[in-house]
Order: C-alpha cells, then structure tokens, then sequence
C-alpha cells in the first residue's frame, strides 16, 4: 500500500533483492502511473490498486490486466487477500486506516510505515491487534529501533523510551529565522531523503510527535516514560533505557531499506549487501542536545494531544496534514502550520474513545475547517 | 569468588539492595581480613574461603566461624554446594580456573568477571558449558553490553561484534611518551575506578586484548569478526552488527553494579536506583577513532595470540599478568610489559587443544620465565 512513493519503492528494492524469499502479490499506488507501470512490468502482482476510477481507466489503456481495483475497498480486497502474509502500509495520511484494521482481522503481518494509522485509531489497531495476535512491525526508523531494543523484554523493566530527532532542515535556525522559510527551504533534509510531507513534518518536528504518539500505542508506554533528545548525525536512531540503567540502542546508516527488510524479515535478519556498513570511526562525533519544547511547539502539541487521548490526536493530525498541503501549495507560511494545528486543538471538543466512523468524520471536518481557515 | 576486590565489593552492593532476592551462600577471598570481616558480619555466609592456612589461622582468631576453607580446594567445595545458585568468579588471575569448570558441571550459573579463565581456557570451560547446558553470564561491561545486544538472536545473524576501549590512562601519549611513565600515571584512569592490574592492562590495551579473546569464546565468534574502536568516552559498552546492518548496542554510565547485577537477574531485570541515569543531554558528544595496533603492540599480540590458540593464550595472560606485577613492584618499566610479553610468545612453542593440567604447567612455566629474564 502506496508503492511508488518512498517507502514503497524501497521496499520493492528489498524484494528485488531477495526473489527466492519475498514476491509481491497485489501493489497499490495513488495516480503515478508513469511511476508504476515499470514497477508492474518488473513484479507482476496478481491484484493492482489504485485511487480512483479515473486513473484505474487510464492504467488500463496502458497495460493488459485483469486485477485493478479502486481506492479503500480495493486496499481491503488487496490486504485480505489469501495468498498476502504481509500487508506493507506505507500510504500516506490515513487513507490506509480502514484496510489496515481488515488485514489485523484477516490475520496479515502488519508493517507499518504509515503514522496515521497508528496515531489517528492507535486504540482501535491495537485492540483489534491483541484480539487477533497479529504483530505490527514498525517500518519507521526510531520505532524499528526501539523494537529491536526491546526485542522480547517485558513492559514492565522500560524505564523509559529516548527517541532522537535529527532536527530537520531548520534546526540551526531560531524562531525569528523561521519566519521568511521557503518550501524549499524546508524540502532540503539533512539527513534523509524521504518523501515532501513527512520533510516538512521534520522540519516542523511535528514528525517526532507523530512519532511520540506512535510509540505509545506500539511500544504500550505512557508519554511521562517518552523522551526526546536532539540527536543530528541520525546515527542512533531511537534507544530504550531499562529499570536497571542499561540502555539498548539501534544505531545504523541512513537508509529506509534497513527497517523495511528487517519488518520483512522479522524475526529472521537477512543480508542486505547494498546499504553501507555503519562506520563510526569516519563519522568520529556523535552529539546530542537538550529538546527544546518552545523552538518546536509542534512537538510539545503532540505529546499534549497524545496525553488528552481520544479524539484530539486524530484532529493534531489532519490539522497537521492539511496545513501541510497549504504551505507545500505557497498558500501559507511555515510557522503558520503550526498557528493553525494550535487552533485546530483548542476549537475541538475531545471525544472519549472515538470509534472508526467518528474518527473519520473528526478527520474530515478538521480537514475543511483548515482549509476554511484560509478562505 | 573474589569477594574483597572491586567486582566482589560491587556485588555485595547490589546484593544489599535486593536483599529479598539475593542472599550470599559462600565467600572467597584472598588474604585482606580488614576488608573481609565487616561484609562477613554483615552477609554471614556460610561458608568462607580464603587464600592460604596462614589467613585461614589469623581470620579464626578474629571470627567465630565453623567452615573456613583454603585455596582451590576450597574454592571448589564452596562453588559446587548445593544451595548455590550462581557462581560469581571474580577473583584475580587463573586461579579461579578449576573452581569454575567443577561449579559448571555442578549445573551452576556462572557470572564470570574473571577474563583468565575464558582467556586461558576458553576451549575447555565452553566445552564444559555446553554439555552441562549452563549458562556463562558475562559481568565485564563490554561483554554484558554485546550479550545484551544479542539478546537471544541467533549466531548465524552476526556481521560483527564492535568493542569499544576507552584508550586507558595514557591514550593521548605517543610511544616516546611513554617510555617515562610511573606506576602512578597508569592507575589513573579517566573513566573507570578498577582494580591495579586491570587498570595496567587498560592502559597497554592489553585488557581490550583480552575481552576480544573473551568475546571469541564466549559468543562463538571468530577474530575476522571481532573489530575494537577507540571511544574515548565508555559511554557505548560495545555493540552487533547483524548481517542487515542494523547495529545495537548497549550504553551506560560507567558503574559495574549494572552488569553485575544484570547477571544476577538474568533474563530478568530489576531496579538499580544508586547509578545514575545514563544523561546524553549533558555528555553532548560521543567520539569514536580507529584504533592503531601499532601505538597498543598488546592488542596486536592478543589478536595473534589467539588466532594461533592452543596454549598461547595461556602464556599471553601468564607473562602479562607477571609483567604487569613486575612493572608494579617498580622493577621494569611500563614498556617493559609488552617486551616481556612478545618474548614469552616467541620462545613458546604452541601446544594444540591443551587439557588443564597442560595450561596450568605452561601458565606456570611461563611465569617464572617471565621473572627469570629479570633476575
């Protein structure tokens, strides 16, 4: 799910790797045809996916197939299909919500790259997860550090969880600076290339608190035990501090393969001859600094979204995205992202344990009264 | 085993945090009554082991005590009794050897702090592990971290095991530089309060050199794959590379109560309230250097010393461990100790698969070489 965006394409370059253990079954894309049709030439899946009804014609007048579905209906048939182990939800924002829930009951291994899911409906994936004994496997760099640090131990002997935040592209900027910022600006990631929205999000380090409230569903750790360090090599990306002071870290190159083979491959490890070996001796220093709530207020919004519960992560994230949208389309500036998150929040009124429907309809309305916002 | 020295003290402590779960059976020490008799007040074991007849007659004018034991002997009747649960062996040198193979074939927990015994015999103690199934619990940081970061993956998964080596008290001098230096200058470790020899060995490098022979035997790793960088600040412990370039590792303050009592409550944890937490934030910055085998000649040998195994081994830690007491008593100079120790391992010719009795004559001859050459 999502396969000719970042995530996607990379882990069909884990699958190209590996031909004798891994094929792709069904392959699900939004519009990028252009993207895809190679992609589909190369792995065949049985079922291909789209979003819409306009693109599904297109696709079929460029390639002779029997299998192409349409948006969320067409994720659920794709997810829970037979022969599928592993359900990749690498899409973007939480259009993959419905399909990921169906593919937890259809009993699928979950590898999830997509923090909407989790941070929109964490209460509901996690319930249906536990009721099925279906495992997710975090693809996200920091989360799939922090399972690896965990690897097996028990809940109760984490004293907390640290996880590091690179920065983003502004981390050297002050607030003042912040305030001419481009949108290319903000696309110019030090250490990662990733897709545009979640490159703004770390720029705004609204990333980190997706993240934050991420972990907290996946990992069962309440926020008082999550922290966060500024961390800006990226090198360790996330570490688990114990009851008896050891702390457990993952530390690795830059390189999305790495979780995603990894949640492929769990709890097995196979060779990925292509992504560098980490050299600490060429990269010599390792630093790290205090996080600073008040220079990234979107932060300090995701962890008190992310303790109020119930609806509010749901509207700090489609308030998220959608501000997002409107400053990578020139419509606002990117402190404004934040201006409009914080008033998103304080207009909403928090609804205890919000079921799928609500939660869909909060998403929505949140969307427009962003959007609203503006014109 | 070893109860009066740094590690030994340092488990009585965490003993005495946990006193619901920890009770101490038996003690051995060597000859230092004064330390001795307060902790055998405090601890009453019952059974004590001491060095020799002389300290055994002085320590019962003392004490009023029915079961006090000498020497090996000793040592063996008091790590095989039957309420004994775990074996900590952390006496100084090879002497704890014969004790540790019998409690293993007593199906006794070992946690081993005592580097001559797997050094020595590394062949002949994991042989003995493995046909009694007993598990040997690392209590050296830079193994408990690696043992910590293996957490039960398997052995096939490992691309490498990373020590990480302080550099000792005098890792800023060159060679020249070294030529003068006292016994004073060695003891003064920058990170790590030790006891004398292994503080010695910390600034030859030869301790790094035997924790990489350690780590050979008690992770089934060959030399090829054991790598050791300089990081100057003990934070990193030691880390795994997997075969998928994930790598983890374990960090901590620089308190050996953690992995003691992490060996005592393997695979369990429990609360370790006196060490501080380990504080990224305020360490700010972690650096990491390639090591050079020509500035530490002792790890260089180490590395050959076991890849040749059979007896070098043995005559490496033998004429090391006089050399360093020779360099203590002021009776050859600190350069003095790589010298002796290259000597040794020229003029030895290696036996193949040596048995106990082998080890402990080569030790033996190996030593009084070593004291020969002075006199």
């Amino acid at each position: 799910m999502g396969a000719t965006g970042s995530i996607g394409i990379q882990t069909l370059d884990v699958i190209r790797l590996h031909p004798e253990q891994f094929s792709l079954y069904a392959m699900a894309f939004g519009r990028n045809i252009e993207k895809a049709l190679p992609l589909i030439h190369e792995f065949n899946p049985a079922i291909i996916v789209v979003q819409d009804e306009d693109t599904k014609a297109k696709l079929q007048k460029e390639l002779n197939h029997s299998y192409i579905l349409c948006g969320g209906e067409g994720l659920i048939e794709a997810g829970t299909a037979e022969p599928v182990d592993v359900v990749v939800n690498a899409v973007m924002g939480s259009i993959g919500l419905p399909a990921t829930l169906k593919a937890i009951q259809a009993k699928k291994i979950i590898a999830i790259a997509n923090k909407e899911t989790l941070v929109t409906a964490g209460h509901l994936v996690m319930e249906e997860a536990r009721k099925h004994q279906v495992e997710l496997l975090p693809v996200d760099s920091e989360h799939s550090a922090i399972f690896q640090a965990l690897n097996g131990e028990k809940r109760k002997n984490i004293e907390k969880l640290i996880i590091t935040a690179s920065g983003g592209s502004f981390r050297d900027k002050t607030r003042k600076e912040l305030e001419g910022v481009t949108v290319e600006d903000a696309l110019n990631h030090p250490n990662w290339s990733m897709g545009a929205k979640i490159t703004i999000d770390s720029a705004s380090m609204m990333n980190k608190g997706l993240e934050v409230i991420e972990a907290h569903w996946l990992f069962d750790v309440p926020y008082e035990q999550i922290h966060v360090i500024l961390h800006r090599e990226s090198v360790i990306h996330s570490m688990v501090e114990y009851v008896d002071r050891n702390v457990i870290a993952q530390l690795g190159t830059p390189d999305m393969k790495v979780p995603i083979q990894y949640a492929l491959t769990y709890p097995e490890r196979m060779d990925l001859p292509v992504t560098n070996h980490l050299n600490l001796e060429e990269l010599a220093t390792l630093n790290f600094e205090k996080m600073d709530m008040d220079r990234f207020p979107c932060l300090r919004m995701a962890f008190e979204a992310g303790k109020a519960g119930g609806s509010m992560p749901t509207v700090l994230n489609a308030a998220n995205e959608e501000a997002v949208q409107l400053f990578l389309e020139g419509k606002i500036s990117f402190l404004d992202i934040e201006r409009y998150i914080e008033e998103a929040l304080e207009r909403h009124d928090r609804i205890h344990n919000p079921d799928l429907s609500t939660i869909i309809s909060i998403d929505e309305e949140t969307r427009k009264r962003v959007r609203f916002h503006l014109n």
